[in-house]
């Protein structure tokens, strides 16, 4: 009798040359996939929630196999940690129907991006914030903010190389705090949940929320340019190393 | 005529073999000389005002260096960021007198060491925390923490490995506190400052406290194993990725 198990796992993004499994380098994928069959001694393919890119994170990433094997779920997490690659931790697992599917069965997807104002970033936050080099004004991002609440056709906000049938997408909530952090500087954390982003959609839009936090753009002229559908107009995305997978709604 | 240069820099200790120079494998020290070597156009030896153990961080370290190149002081950062790795950032410097030196002129140092308390550990945090599988009470670390303040003997709380006259230091403060950091995960803070350390004196102080936070000791049986001077007697110390030094005063 085969049984669906679906887990969360975190993962360290810069480790990795993205999510899913190729050929050209380690990957989140391929890692797992290395650590399941050690575990369950045949070999296990997985399905994800969603593919990040190289240098993007995850806390809250979910995947799910099939299995024979009689393992009790409670201990999937603790073993997979004990053989997985440091940068891949396992948070908890649980058992599934044949019909849930990690991407397709998700009703939303949350994703933070964390960047770092100061004039020379901070070593350890290198790899988990985007350095910007100045300040972002606050007010004139969480208004700009507000064009991509809704659902729009984001076709402007997707970048080449991923086809999907629509570029039609619902953004539920966007916003922007800026915290001091544990290194004595600012943090700009944006948070952001949809029905389901296009390819470095999220990238994209901070990268717009970045100009206006410049005073390089406003809000209506974003609304323009999601008019336009032309990605060639939009600024361009923000680097990898500042997004984070928070969460996978289902 | 020679110009005596100090510079506060950073760094991530996770990618060196410790401060200080050593041919085993790559170091701050040597990272810096060969840097300022590149853009000076001569040897650079550098002093640091305080030697930190691989894995060890610091966003405030202190180091001097002598030339007769006529570089704008102001322009030093710069000029090292681009051509030092990205694990090293010079924050700021200024010309000293010849008398200055990191280490001795220094009048007190401060430092950081950060603990995570979760059943699996933030991946994106592994190197710049300690993780701890459970909880810590805080009160009880901070009532334990007060044997360590004030001028007393610390030669418990001295690893072997690096004779020093004296094991006499003053801690002027130690504080703790607990913070719900970006990823969601609580952050124990512990700050503490004397006029110096003794070689892993910090790791093994937290190494105690963190047996306080479990119940395990008392302020009374750390007040006894300082009497007693013997390192053996005492809890190990606490690992290195959780600590980093923050600030040299003079």
């Amino acid at each position: 009798m085969p049984r669906y198990i679906a887990c969360i796992c975190s993962y360290d993004g810069a480790q990795f040359c993205g999510s899913q499994r190729q050929i050209n380098g380690p990957t989140v994928q391929g890692e797992i996939e290395r650590s399941l069959e050690a575990i369950l001694k045949h070999p296990v393919p997985i399905t994800m929630a969603g593919r990040t890119d190289a240098g993007v994170h995850a806390t809250g990433q979910c995947f799910r196999f099939t299995t024979e094997n009689q393992i009790p779920v409670e201990r999937v997490p603790l073993a997979l940690n004990s053989t997985l690659n440091k940068s891949v931790r396992v948070l908890r697992a649980w058992e599934v129907d044949e019909e849930f599917n990690p991407r397709f069965s998700a009703k939303g997807r949350v994703y933070r991006y964390c960047i770092e104002c100061a004039e020379v970033g901070n070593v350890l936050l290198r790899q988990i914030a985007a350095h910007f080099r100045g300040t972002l004004n606050i007010d004139k991002m969480n208004e700009a903010a507000q064009a991509f609440v809704g659902r729009h056709d984001f076709a402007a906000w997707q970048s080449a190389g991923s086809p999907t049938p629509t570029t039609i997408r619902e953004v539920r909530r966007l916003q922007i705090v800026q915290r001091r952090n544990v290194f004595g500087s600012d943090l700009i954390e944006i948070e952001i949940e949809a029905d389901a982003f296009l390819y470095q959609m999220v990238r994209n839009i901070v990268g717009a929320l970045m100009w206006a936090g410049q005073g390089k753009l406003t809000k209506n002229e974003i609304e323009s340019l999601m008019e336009g559908r032309d990605r060639t107009k939009c600024p361009p995305p923000a680097p990898p190393q500042g997004l984070c997978l928070i969460e996978v709604k289902y």
